[in-house]
């Protein structure tokens, strides 16, 4: 497999997206996100995306330089209007928003419609930690899961992210979905042609599944939780669909006409409840504390939200980032056709 | 077993809880919202909490008519000084102002520390409800739940709940705890002398355990998400733990030091994004959609958040209330002791 150094990826993508006609910040942006997500270790929200990208601004899904409105707005909240320009853009705008209406009063909500794939939610809080406030996200987009007892797909993966300033070596960071498992790793087990655990997925009469392809022909992601206790998965699910479809604007997952991420995005200025060191601080002897208790047989030691992601990122700042053959091949064509040179080997 | 109406309940309750020197309206208030969860069917949190509330008021634990200072506050958020007195009295407080704060802004978080029990949180998030507002509510208690990969209990069983506003004919609310089960489920089967299924705690070892009594001997409940996807339980659970814990000064789980609920409320003033019929509407639409989607094998209704409660509430307000013959004997023993006549038969 081929392997680059996160800023010869950073500098593709963004001649890549610029020759699609990004204006030049954007195309740097999104690119940059794309490859952070590479760098830890989030292959699937990386710069394979760059093929999805560049085939959605040619078909006019995505709108380079798109204006984003707002829609509506008060001291403490808003909603964006995207436009349909790129996810990456308005989320961090979004967030940026939230940030500054948390330092004005000691919360800020801002919502967003018309908004493409905004890519990992952990980017997002990420901006308000480090301006030492929690942030807290949530996104919507097209229906794969099942309500809890259903066959039908009614609700997205419904991930939600939060983030939290401390004194850890590592952002504290947790980003999930609240399905048993995100699209991107049944997709990933079916492109290595293995099977799944049972209960993940159902098949398109609802019977369990081990079988990924079953997922893509009419089955159903189940709710975090389960055949047993799904029914809390599905309650956090339908709470960030209203939260992200209904409350911004963007649409419910299971509308025909849905598309793009709906986005609900909150700050809290930590400064407004207590002293940033003493939260901080706080923070981190909690988290050591977790971090050295005594794991369970079978486990080498307690993960803590966050802590892989930094850990790989370091190794590919280091030793390079893969990219698949296939994967690979494909962005060389994408910018071969748009007259893109100096591509790395 | 004994049978009675929710009134009969409810005054016998408030006249223990004046008998025992809570001022009338805080005896009558928490007694209500006992009787509340009876009705909802969640009866670990109903009269039976009658024993221990008495018992800790005479230990001093609650102080019934405790005034609640605001600690710290801004125009969008505060933090409440319980002073311990009713968990009830001070959850209620701390809602209804994030709902006086969400009604000037549009957002409003209230913290509090210094707080007793406060029982569902469901009963918190519907007073936003009832004010064309989302409800939010999560608080934090002892530990007993073990971080994803370690045998130790570290986290609070971290419960969340939400509720929006709609046309259905129940409230929609999501109350769920972030372990696989909650404390309570665990603790009736015990009582009841039968064995869990794996996958809801380990014993003292970090071992899978279907014994109850291994809870209660060293053990500790798994975060949602069990063996497979516990990072992500234990992910919402640290979340809920911080906010909870640290922002509100509570204090955390697994401090030894630690009683009684750590809250962060928060309510979101609908109108603010949008026309609170057409999110009502939209709401119910999606609901609708979900419960009228087709079931799995296996089961015969899609069952909604909020729903089971509600259909409860109209039986037990049509049939009455059951209580376990040692519970009713040893609330009747404490109205006795307290000079408390007139107890129902």
């Amino acid at each position: 497999m081929p392997k680059f150094t996160a800023e010869q990826l950073i500098d593709l993508g963004t001649r890549i997206f610029s020759a699609a006609g990004a204006p030049s910040e954007e195309a740097r942006l999104v690119s940059e996100f794309l490859v952070r997500a590479n760098l830890a270790g989030h292959d699937s929200h990386g710069v394979i995306r760059i093929i999805e990208y560049v085939n959605n601004i040619e078909k006019g899904a995505i709108r380079p330089g798109a204006k984003i409105e707002v829609f509506r707005e008060t001291p403490s909240s808003a909603i964006l209007n995207g436009n349909w320009g790129f996810g990456q853009v308005i989320a961090k705008r979004a967030m940026e928003m939230a940030v500054e209406k948390a330092r004005d009063g000691a919360v800020g909500v801002v919502c967003a419609f018309n908004c493409n794939h905004v890519g990992r939610l952990a980017d997002y809080t990420m901006i308000a930690l480090s301006n030492d406030m929690i942030g807290i996200a949530m996104v919507n987009s097209t229906r794969f899961v099942a309500p809890f007892g259903g066959r039908d797909r009614m609700l997205s993966t419904g991930p939600i992210s939060f983030a939290f300033p401390s004194n850890l070596e590592f952002p504290l960071v947790v980003d999930i979905a609240t399905s048993v498992v995100a699209e991107g790793k049944v997709r990933v087990m079916l492109h290595k042609g293995e099977k799944i655990p049972f209960g993940w997925i159902i098949d398109k009469d609802g019977n369990p599944s081990n079988d990924p392809k079953d997922l893509y022909d009419g089955g159903a992601l189940l709710p975090l939780g389960g055949d047993e206790v799904g029914h809390k998965g599905f309650g956090l699910g339908l709470a960030i669909e209203i939260l992200t479809g209904i409350l911004s604007g963007a649409g419910c997952a299971y509308e025909e006409s849905k598309r793009g991420n709906g986005i609900f995005f909150e700050a809290i200025n930590i400064g407004r409840f207590m002293p940033i060191d003493e939260f901080k601080r706080k923070v981190t002897e909690l988290v050591k504390a977790i971090k050295s208790s005594r794991p369970r047989p079978g486990f080498k030691e307690i993960i803590i939200p966050g802590e892989p992601e930094y850990l790989t990122e370091k190794l590919r700042l280091r030793e390079g980032i893969y990219v698949p053959e296939r994967t690979w091949e494909e962005i060389k064509s994408i910018a071969k056709r748009l007259g893109v040179d100096g591509i790395p080997e």
